[in-house]
């Protein structure tokens, strides 16, 4: 069982101006592979913080992995405080040159400039590691046992030389014992009530296994965690697990809804549509998020304007007056009208009142009506969210993709 | 001039299975207050740790956010472990009970549990920080002079507890001298060659003022970031710098393309449509996360099948049979065809392979068509993308929308 910590450097991050997504995919990259993420720091580009978050690193785990302050300009000081750092003078690699060349000649296509040049010196004390994205080579120190990986903070760079570079490198150094998770996922009961439900099934779990819950916009994960403990009892654990929340069980797997409803649709050789308003585009871009989405998803009609409503989906311009853009009778015919204008066996349909303006003391801020299913089951549902306007938006996309399996689930 | 730190806890931070939003969210607004986040900790649900981030962090800086794990689980330790951290005691509060009473009569309309006003047990050495959207207290506790916040790690509470007590808490403690910002966006030249031009700029700026590259797909924001140094100095030198880009200058603020887009169709009192098969409703999703969006946005078409292509915006078979999905002709059909359905003046049609399979010899995988423009004027585009799907279509959506801001400017 190995500790490491990630540093992320970056003025960027400390402002706020950029989300640190490296360290959550670094880490869940590692941790399959028996690699326990102790800390995670980010520093600024400032050399005596980024000493310091070293120095603490190294105290307490025996791999660190740094991303950023690797490119070209002014603000970028990793590498030469590495150098200094572990004592050694910066040297041009031949390798690194030849490869800078090669990507300006055959990829970027414009002439190299010095200064591009100037990112093959490195410290003669790293082993350098090939950036095969871009023109940052990574480099890996070594003090006593411990092993030091920095990066470049570009997420794409960063991830191609995670997976060909460092963790080959990794697998083939420590034959680690892995720590083993199972997560599964339900919906339907509040988290403390869940909670409650589960204090019995908490008693009973082994030292070695731990359990937590991981709330979103009304569904839950639970994750089982074990450390140093056989697989089959980890796997007795979850199966208990999964009886014990049976009726809101909703998937035994870390997947999100939108993969469960992939596999059901694929499943059933079934086609999906959506018909979005106050969503805007975002199901349909959950939907396509995942590469295999053409196997059952054909489009999507965002209606934002009411216009777009009567005239793409056949919404009765009486109906739009009576019961309003927000109903139940709206987003019953834009799930009829999606259905039939996409051709598609299942649909879902959403009208809602997302923030921070739009609201009515009858229809308040957060209001959100849901149709889904096909031609035969059609469900509705209204629900009042009550975030901040992105957030309604993923909430009420879960909410879409959970009545759809819902009325997956009841036909026939 | 205040240092601040944030602790992020949770073990779902260190396994990478959430992304930390609240450490950017928490920075961004603390920033603009003279608050200067030097360091951000993610930690573990473990006691140990939090200590040892909780030491770390009050040694180097006055203020300490603390995120994270005061829910009503079992995993959920941060609040007796601050407690003890503190030397204290855990009491009942009873204006936090009356609000978990509140709050589940009149909002979540479900009895409470003794878990749920379990959570009115507060360290009597905090002043309790109440919260708005949920059951758990924040709490401030005092160390010497500095200042400790625990807050919930629910992003929605977190930032409802931090704009409505937090900051004026501290507006009224501190009269802070601000850290200025000022940001802009170009585009049309690499990172380097950019780096290259502002040589004579950078070295012309004063001590106190520091420069950043934070290139973005294409785009490159440039931030000038300012510590004590007068805002007309500032305001000077953000000047010479526009006019040192000018060529390739988009906008001088620290807004995204899409609000660049939104002023200019708003200026115009034009409307905007959208016609997407590879990006699948994502660059509708990122226009309408904007509250005005529908002031300009009518809706998109998301034709993820050629047969809605067909279909619903008019491309014809012969032309996708001859060309292929990914094509010239198709995407101007497509644009074609949105503009008419939709009846807008403007419109953006993509048509591209995202990965990481379905590519050809002759169409690899990151291959994009982009038309873009009005019944008057278009532009395509074609681009060669090489991230991996998801920032490939993030990628595809700001070269949708650059495209579509070139055609505006050609307009007579």
């Amino acid at each position: 069982m190995l500790n490491a910590s990630i540093i992320t450097i970056g003025d960027e991050l400390l402002i706020g101006q950029v989300i640190d997504t490296n360290s959550a995919w670094i880490a869940r990259s590692l941790n399959p592979m028996g690699i326990a993420i102790q800390r995670r720091v980010s520093v600024g580009d400032d050399a005596h913080q980024i000493r310091q978050a070293l120095d603490e690193c190294l105290a307490c785990t025996d791999l660190v992995f740094v991303t950023g302050g690797l490119g070209p300009t002014s603000d970028d000081i990793t590498k030469p405080l590495l150098c200094a750092y572990f004592g050694g003078k910066m040297v041009m690699n031949e390798s690194v040159q030849a490869h800078i060349q090669h990507l300006f000649e055959h990829h970027l296509k414009r002439p190299v400039s010095p200064r591009n040049l100037q990112q093959a010196m490195v410290p003669d004390v790293c082993t350098v590691i090939p950036n095969a994205q871009g023109t940052a080579p990574g480099m890996l120190f070594k003090k006593e046992h411990k092993l030091i990986f920095s990066m470049p903070g570009v997420p794409f760079e960063m991830k191609t030389m995670m997976e060909e570079q460092v963790m080959p490198m990794l697998k083939k150094s420590f034959p680690l014992p892995p720590i083993q998770h199972r997560t599964l996922m339900v919906s339907g009961i509040p988290e403390s009530n869940l909670a409650d439900l589960l204090v019995p099934y908490e008693a009973q779990l082994p030292d070695g296994i731990t359990i937590s819950y991981l709330p979103n916009f009304g569904l839950i994960r639970l994750r089982l965690s074990a450390d140093n403990i056989s697989t089959e009892l980890l796997d007795a654990q979850f199966n208990t697990l999964q009886v014990a929340v049976e009726p809101y069980l909703v998937v035994n797997e870390d997947i999100s809804i939108v993969e469960v409803v992939a596999r059901k649709l694929i499943a059933h050789q079934a086609t999906l549509s959506t018909a979005e308003s106050c969503t805007g585009g975002f199901l349909s871009h959950r939907i396509t998020s995942f590469a295999g989405s053409s196997q059952y998803f054909k489009g999507s009609l965002v209606s934002y304007e009411n216009d777009i409503k009567q005239r793409l989906l056949g919404v009765e311009e009486s109906v739009l007056m009576e019961h309003g853009a927000v109903s139940e009778p709206v987003v019953r015919q834009m799930l009829q009208g999606v259905l039939q204008v996409m051709q598609t066996d299942y649909g879902i349909a959403l009208s809602g009142i997302m923030g921070p303006g739009g609201g009515t003391p009858e229809k308040p801020v957060g209001t959100l009506w849901i149709a889904a299913g096909s031609r035969e089951v059609q469900r509705t549902k209204c629900i009042k969210l009550r975030y901040s306007r992105q957030n309604n938006i993923e909430a009420a996309a879960v909410q879409g993709f959970h009545l759809l399996l819902e009325t997956i689930g009841s036909t026939p």
